[in-house]
């Protein structure tokens, strides 16, 4: 991790301070979760101008992350080691305009549902960091619980959903681009199930 | 049909005059497609208290929902020779509060997509006849791409949806009545969808 010290941000997290650290004005991204990072390169070398933050709790598969990120020679992301559980002490809200979760943990067992990325106490967090106009989370899985889950909590709290895929390598949907469980899962022949919401 | 003619209503149809034609100010539901009538029959038996208008356009086999109402002894349900898009001519707006929806034809092609029972026009229609307050629709298929268009339909209306299901029969949703479709569907192990829809 050491080595990777320009592109991680450390504790104290530079809250309300993300436009220094990235030294412009442009919009910020955050995915949640990013493992081997393969999503989030990508999408930053396809955005020159977007920024990103990039959350991981598992340290080994972030430094894999931040690795590709320094051989890619990648400016706009800067890397987190932690999880969702304390986003609230890593940006102001309003500081941050799109959320990307893919393939999270979808904790199967009832008594863990308040741990899935989706349940309605995340969306409300969520809804606290994004900007008041347009805030946006994007969500793609492979677990149908999981996404009935998600669909369910955001109908419940009248969030304004769009693009909602169950089958997304087979639909109309372009340029998606997959992370590393996807491709793995996909091979399989199953479905991804993908959702826009909107605040 | 003759035979069945105490049990089915023919055009012009008492369009506004529903109450009268059931004898009672029982609140009245109405299924589209009501196939064989497995299913509007048995919750016809279990809510002796609900009215029920059951439309279907095959006659060979509205005729064989007729005759199993007829067997059973059943009050409360009328039948119709029909399809969706004359439901206007059967009842008057706020006439009804509750419209079935089960295993309608997902009209594959994209260019029939206005014919789909969940296109936005027609969910516009039964906007105007369900009741200002507490009007819904039951829906259920076993189509997947129909169930995401049918999402995707509410979404962009902003209707409000819930009980999302996207593997009813491995659900907690208590109280489902199979459909002849359904029964036959399910036992190949295949996911069957399931939403309410308010207005």
């Amino acid at each position: 991790m050491e080595k990777c010290a320009d592109i991680m941000l450390q504790q104290p997290f530079p809250k309300g301070e993300m436009k220094k650290v990235f030294g412009n004005e442009n919009p910020i991204h955050m995915e949640i979760g990013c493992g081997k990072g393969g999503f989030v390169t990508t999408l930053a070398e396809q955005n020159p101008d977007i920024n990103y933050l990039a959350i991981e709790k598992n340290g080994d598969v972030l430094v894999l992350a931040m690795e590709k990120a320094k051989s890619m020679g990648i400016k706009n992301v800067k890397f987190i080691f932690g999880d969702a559980t304390f986003i609230e002490d890593i940006v102001s809200p309003g500081e941050i305009s799109r959320i990307y979760i893919n393939f999270c943990d979808p904790w199967h067992k009832s008594g863990h549902a308040k741990r899935r990325l989706t349940h309605r106490n995340y969306l409300e967090t969520y809804k606290r960091l994004l900007c008041d106009n347009n805030g946006e989370v994007f969500f793609k899985t492979d677990n149908r619980k999981l996404f009935e889950f998600s669909l369910n909590e955001c109908a419940d709290l009248g969030l304004k959903m769009s693009n909602i895929s169950l089958d997304l390598h087979n639909s109309n949907y372009v340029g998606n681009i997959m992370t590393e469980y996807e491709k793995l899962f996909s091979e399989q022949g199953l479905p991804i199930y993908r959702l826009e919401i909107r605040y």
